[in-house]
């Protein structure tokens, strides 16, 4: 009486002929067409272990903006940029923004800090074991570390953070990854280190994650002591040229920052400027990152000043930006050719391609700022007083 | 010196041609070959509204999971999900959830609560004023609505909240948008409102936005005061099921909630369960929702109950849904097919829509919880004692 | 084996004589003179209500600052205000932040908005339950508001808003509660509210607190939705004057206001200005306020602009600011005469002290941010750049 | 035409004299009578340092609850506990719960760790500025703790915690304090810190705080990092007793629970449990604590557990308790005496002071979680139903 599961081969089950079989079973079951969805040049059996029950794609179109002129440390130069989404004006809007970062003088982007967590929680009888194993945790770091670190080629432990709550010990384990976004990596070393720590201390009872990694959420702890990479991107925004292509002089612009500020902050808003996921959910779309880590990497914050000349300076931190270049999504067709756009495949890309995501932010933020002034607060015929609130 | 800008044709630029003109020019420029870019069945002359500067599509595998049981009031019966990811597992995860709730009698959802919002802030000279015209506003509620409504034939105004905070008075103007995600259609409504406003009250100068809507960022205000969709999906797990199919029993599953919910508030976590942005962003993915959104629609709370005879009441809330099944990305060519999977396409299906969503996130989290126990926790050789808290 | 238990007298345990054996047999017990603890002047006839086990005092020196000139719509004119501390420097900078304030022409007072809550959660066997008893909500608000205000002369409920979770529907009751604070009158409100409720709406089982009256706690919803009285105070300061007698110009105060906001926010502090909580817990203490209220009230927000003309806006607004003039520990000896050294005793006194404390509040951020910036920003021998961000 | 200023002696200020002087000021300027506030027994010549325009007293009522059975590791045996409070039944109900908890065997409480802030932010022109001075700032560390700990005999820089945005370099300056609090001692010590960094790096300009300090506000940092004592309070309650009491069944209680974190989840609040500040406040103003930080002092975490013998064990983690038994208000007449009560005046008393605080926390929660579902929960007549969520 229930439904039929979907139809698997055990023996292959990454074949055109197995997509098409599942294909039609959904026609079939549902009376859905699949015509287009089954339209696509990625070779199935390049999908084991990014995908399972695979019948098709879904075409996202992509957008190019840009040139975007980055002075970053590992991004050099002028990028055009793949965005990949069905939200109209978005690349335009983006397009904008780079054109008079690149008038300025373009962006200039750092990463200040490399993060990635699993957090295991330890549980104890009383908050003196907890306390007992936090000391000894510390203790013995340089051998869970050789633990932890035997289990990779890349994944480098280098942190435990500890938070006692009651009698359990919520910790979070703390790794470079290289070029991946390392989410699985570091689930592998910690579990080898959690086991190590088992084996030699005594009663000590683990979750392997006890919700202080908050993958795939937001959370405050990320903003602040990072997760993934946390990069600044900057610039200081000509006053003419902010007038004669955003339509708003600067003063207006800072003085509009003050009232979205304290809006943010009352709302309990996760980022502080306009719009960090647009950029980041197109940009991980078109290149085979983790779409769901957009609920982590779209949080920061803005600091801006108005400078005594009339400029603007404007800048974002993105405390949780989770990206690779190697591993995930970023082999498959479409998506390792996005990330060639921007010379940041493979080994060596991700730092490269995290200051591209950070100036493509900033980019937008700047644009939509703009937008929402000069085509509102203006048109409605009495600007902001200047000498008033 | 600068690199020349992307190629446009003034006249028509949603043509294969341009499309393949353009990658052209980002393959000279860049070096990156555009092949798989390049496959796609979309027509482009579907994407004015969608994107600019269109040059090809991301390909992003989809894999079916189900039959997934919903007895909502909007969709009732078994389903069969398109989930657009590169993450590996995520399908076959899914799917066992779903399996497990299948068997426990399906999955309980309802929409609770429906507002979607523009929230511009009113900026005056003092408080007094602000206060002032937060009674008119009230006060004129009525015609504000009229002025609203007339921008649209589904946008729908029912409420004005008002949060004042020094001279400024921010607002969320609320709305029901129908089958539209509805941010633009809020969007020109409120501006329509806001001018008719600044018509009527002399001197209320305003900021269409004052960052209260929080659009394309998760807010706090949106946990508490609705965006989007309210939504809950319920079910009660058998014990004897989840022992068999995840391994863990469930007076050790109630335990660790314990755990998880006070690490979960203790890092300041958008969602309180386990990982409801895999479910939006690869269903987002797939039926051309913003995937922006996913910032804001990933947060929620998980409430639970072990029951007197074992078996184990599971809720999850997602207080800020933001879907639609029609405008947007929806109608694309794979996007709709999609939703036509989901009988959810066009007229009527964003209340289906947004139960299944719903769904499918109790179904990954209660995969995923499982794992993290039975993988990792029993094996760690040394279950939880139950005497021990 | 066991300590015995504390003296009491069933007949009349409110006398110097009972105070005074507990005296004895504390200091019997544990060693301890209780001198200065026995010397008072209130009569403990008048304590019942407010403590029990009463065996003396705590002498809390007071401190008198002032005059704080404030042009409030219900405190208008000059303040003496008393100061309950032991944090030394404190009346000081107080009293140096009203002499610049009443320099600069005073401080504006608003009240904007007034609701004291109690919030029961009533609890469902699911969300649909939950749904169809809110729409019952709305439509019997009338019957309910009867219940309510029967129980009291001056509490009026106004409002019950939904905050619908899994299949439990949390509420928040809203009253104005004249010159009380005014948490036991919604108490006792909202009892026989919910017993209304629960004798019409058959299967409506409830808690009187769901937690989201957040009561002596701080919380977001407070922020948003107003928890006592919302009040700003505001102030134009002038340049020259702040230049005098705080050592910084305005245009260097504004810069490290930005700098401090972005702090803040990163911190998920609860007050973004400098320190709410000092000034009212010394009023507090003073004036018989519940000292607990302290973790509510000093929750607020500062939003600023340094004008055109150089002179520096400055707003405070406190959304959880709980007092009352009429009953708790209002009437006691010393705490009433310290109302009436503000002409804030009994009737009509609530919304008065409400402004006094916004405005006191205000006197102490503009002092304190004063001597953050010329003590330590200007002693570091290189002033912040001025054309650097 | 302005009110005078206070009057003050310039010569010796603190005398009973003085004091009159101002009482009979006040009255003059006021009209109120200051009678009780004059009646003190605490030598004003003791004040210097804790308060300035001294005028009297607030006489703070004190009723005394216990004995307290403590099992901690520097507060062990039973106490009587002095509060200072105007909120009647607070005092009768912590005394209750200490009831209860001393025939369940007491409290054991636990200092899991000890840090006090003082947050200076450094200023740079760009973000890679800020991250180089983080490199130097660590590899000067032993320098810079020199600097910070010659200023004191007992404060001790033992972590400087950085966390970057934008061009600026959030830090936080960490300190053991001994018995003391500790904010003078560590912003003493910071200063000098600062100076040193000033003078050795060249370019840095810094802010002494940067808000992450957060002194006297409520802030997550502090809930994930610690400000004063991390002291966790648990018991185990017995099942029998519990109904005894409380009149409320542990399964009962714990059905309860799972709804309460929810709507504590939901409202965004600072403690996850019943009324910390309850306890703080009327334990601070009883013991010379500066009562401004039962804003930092009272967020936490409850983590319970219900056991297989239907036993409840309970836990309250307190992580920015902030106290002191040396300096600040502690020597004065009552205070000194209250503290001598609980044998924590002076050296080696702030360990004991704090465990004790988190013993009759714990106390207030379980009495008034029991109040709240007996009271009403049961008193509704249709009792939570078991095999109901």
């Amino acid at each position: 009486m229930s439904r039929p599961p979907v139809p698997r081969d055990s023996a292959n089950d990454y074949t055109d002929a197995m997509a098409a079989s599942r294909r039609a079973f959904v026609t079939e079951q549902t009376g859905a067409a699949l015509e287009h969805v089954g339209q696509y040049s990625v070779d199935p059996a390049t999908l084991p272990g990014n995908i399972e029950n695979f019948l098709g794609v879904a075409q996202v179109p992509i957008g190019v903006a840009g040139p975007l002129l980055v002075q970053g440390e590992h991004a050099e130069g002028e990028f055009y940029v793949p965005l990949a989404t069905t939200e109209g004006t978005l690349v335009a809007s983006y397009n904008r923004g780079m054109r008079l970062l690149a008038q300025s003088g373009g962006v200039k982007t750092t990463i200040m800090l490399e993060s990635m967590q699993r957090a295991p929680v330890f549980l104890f009888d009383d908050a003196r074991q907890s306390r007992d194993f936090g000391v000894w945790l510390n203790q013995n770091f340089g051998q869970i570390k050789v633990a932890a670190d035997a289990t990779s080629s890349v994944g480098r432990l280098h942190e435990i953070q500890q938070f006692p709550a009651g009698p359990n010990m919520y910790t979070r384990f703390n790794y470079t990854t290289g070029d991946a976004a390392g989410q699985n990596m570091t689930g592998k070393a910690t579990y080898a280190a959690c086991e190590w720590i088992n084996n030699n201390f005594p009663g000590a009872r683990y979750i392997l994650s006890g919700s202080m990694d908050t993958d795939k959420k937001h959370s405050h702890v990320n903003q602040l002591l990072t997760r993934g990479r946390r990069v600044v991107a900057e610039a200081t925004l000509d006053a003419g040229l902010m007038r004669d292509m955003l339509g708003v002089d600067t003063a207006t612009m800072f003085r509009a920052r003050q009232v979205h500020m304290i809006g943010g902050y009352m709302a309990g808003t996760a980022y502080l400027g306009a719009h960090a996921a647009n950029a980041l959910a197109a940009l991980f779309i078109a290149t085979g990152q983790d779409a769901a880590n957009v609920s982590e990497s779209h949080t920061g914050f803005v600091y801006s000043q108005l400078l005594d000349n009339g400029d603007y300076y404007w800048s974002v931190t993105l405390p949780a930006l989770i990206v690779g270049t190697y591993g995930g999504g970023t082999g498959l067709a479409t998506q390792r050719e996005c990330l060639e756009m921007l010379h940041c495949y493979g080994t060596g890309g991700a730092n490269r391609f995290a200051e591209i995501c950070a100036a493509v932010v900033l980019a937008g933020d700047v644009s939509l700022a703009g937008a929402v002034l000069a085509g509102d607060w203006v048109s409605s015929h009495d600007r902001l007083g200047r000498n008033r609130p």
